[in-house]
């Protein structure tokens, strides 16, 4: 893979502190590439950037973080991806705030896939667990590349059904991309790096912090063309996550379940508000504009309906009379009749002038 | 209660096979009240009924069956309500095809009362029929009327909720109002009779027959000014209540439930096509335009933020540093420093610049 050469440059502006990306964006837009930016005099970059963040953009520590980062990217299967390259990924250009650059850990060439974010709560039942698994396997055979958290629960179950399906997975982390957090899922990172991708706009080294989520979980979204939250309390990230989905303008999915459980309580909050309720995966690939599934390999059963038996099997589905049923089914008239009567009573049949009976189909009778 | 004079002839025309109601409303347009109808020669009629249906007018069976509707209705307690009366439910004459009569045993006043419809599957499960129950005792004592069909399942725990309640049910009969069906219903109809309302348009001794079962729904939802489905299949006749309280301008309701249960698969697809989702009665309250209820004695219990513990009950709303939180939670640097480590990774709170600590509300984080 060609490094880019400026890539020491685009680390030493995105790793010094209180250089925020809002700040680099308008230098970008000034000057150019990180290397032009950075042989200004410091002078000329005061208008974008605090003292203190000029002061410490030359400062040993900025250098040092610099080489960590370098070093983590000399590992094969290690990619750092700026803002500039062709490898970035497009859906996060459509969002208000991209990060300058993206570390990379796995198939660098999932950035470009058609993408669906999965998420949920960390304190799952084994059910939203599976319900998550179920989804992302089917959407991930349908060509879709299933964005998650790489948290517990919800978000590790669809990261599974993505790596089992055909368009595997992306965790997005909000720690440095070399700190495994939650430690439950070391094994889980290690997969999806070797058959998957680990994503993080974090410096290596960056331990979990509670402000880091938040602003991953735009991230999660930004990715994907859509957002399925398969349980979630109230108030959690997973709500966040689909808040940031709906303001980038991507759909919005739950799935709802019990009233009396807390964990659906936030999927319903979000129907409630507009998302829209799903139940199987071609509910998701109906909505996406613009997907085309790549296979249809659901793994949700379509309904089937309970085959006909004893005298209905033979009514088909215009009136008859009791002569005619008794040499279809073989029957003498009395059998027939208290058969019919009795499906009558069970609104299966109706009678109808003239003698004539008709079998009524599920949706005409109550 | 004043009887209508006029009521053998509301009688004779209904009572005549054939002699539809639409014709009966256009004579009534026509001639006036039935007496004045009644009085025209026959030759006059044929514009609005058949020859068959003619002559059937002043046969000796419908003599007959107007003989036993009369009887019927001098039993204390029977009343019957023609479209002329005052009591005539205001409601139903919003609809397309209000029947000519009703006949009507028990509490003849909760026809006047604000309703609200619940419905749902014959084949119910336990905590859909206790969902049923609970929606409907806390409707009931918000001021709405409960009515439903007297159906096995969700229709009698919507009964029995609304019984329960401060403003009783109405059970609106697919058969004659003297026939009680399903007979394992009997003794709820006659609780129904004595402490609510029983409804129905079809002759005293009309049998069970499957094409008056949606017929009746359309009263159902037409008493009522929404319509809630608390479970239901694809296929099945809760749907056709529900389409009709739609077709009727009534608000739609349904309970969410698991994806994998085919009870909850008819409420999802009301969903889906816009009916309103709902996890308890306020959720209904708010919607019914123009009315107020009586009281908000809700079975729902609100969500509970369980209290905070430890630390975070130390650190309100605003950052604090950890000399502050010692002194608050009586506790060591060390033990404060640790905690705080421990609250960070869990994501509860977050560190700020100049060493201060920040709790997060539980909407703040993932």
């Amino acid at each position: 893979m060609t490094r880019d050469p400026g890539l020491a440059s685009w680390l030493q502006l995105t790793l010094t502190p209180g250089l925020g990306a809002a700040g680099l964006r308008a230098m970008l837009r000034q000057f150019g590439l990180p290397q032009a930016i950075l042989q200004r005099k410091r002078s000329e970059l005061a208008a974008f950037a605090s003292a203190e963040a000029l002061e410490a953009l030359d400062s040993p520590q900025v250098g040092h973080a610099v080489a960590r980062s370098l070093e983590w990217a000399a590992v094969p299967g290690h990619v750092i991806v700026t803002l500039a390259e062709e490898t970035y990924p497009r859906a996060l250009l459509e969002i208000p705030d991209p990060p300058a650059l993206l570390y990379a850990a796995g198939r660098i060439e999932l950035l470009s896939r058609a993408a669906f974010a999965i998420v949920g709560s960390r304190n799952a039942s084994v059910q939203g667990e599976r319900n998550a698994e179920s989804f992302a396997k089917a959407l991930s055979d349908a060509g879709l590349c299933i964005v998650s958290g790489l948290a517990l629960g919800i978000d590790a179950a669809a990261h599974r059904g993505g790596l089992a399906g055909a368009s595997s997975t992306i965790a997005v982390l909000g720690t440095g991309i070399d700190v495994v957090y939650p430690r439950g899922n070391a094994a889980l990172a290690a997969e999806i790096a070797s058959r998957g991708l680990v994503l993080s706009e974090f410096a290596p080294g960056t331990a979990p912090a509670a402000h880091n989520f938040p602003r991953r979980n735009r991230l999660i979204s930004g990715l994907a063309q859509g957002c399925l939250v398969v349980e979630a309390a109230l108030a959690s990230g997973s709500l966040i996550t689909a808040r940031s989905a709906a303001e980038q303008g991507r759909e919005v999915f739950a799935v709802p379940g019990s009233i009396h459980s807390p964990l659906t309580k936030g999927c319903h909050a979000l129907i409630k508000s507009g998302a829209k309720l799903v139940e199987s995966a071609e509910d998701i690939l109906a909505e996406l504009v613009g997907f085309r599934p790549s296979g249809l390999a659901s793994t949700v059963a379509a309904p089937i309906e309970p085959p006909l038996t004893g005298l209905l099997g033979h009514m088909g589905h215009d009136p008859v009379d009791v002569d005619a049923l008794c040499s279809r089914a073989g029957l003498s008239a009395e059998q027939v009749s208290s058969e019919l009567l009795r499906l009558e009573l069970a609104g299966r049949v109706t009678s109808l002038p003239g003698g004539l009976y008709q079998r009524l189909e599920k949706g005409d009778r109550r």
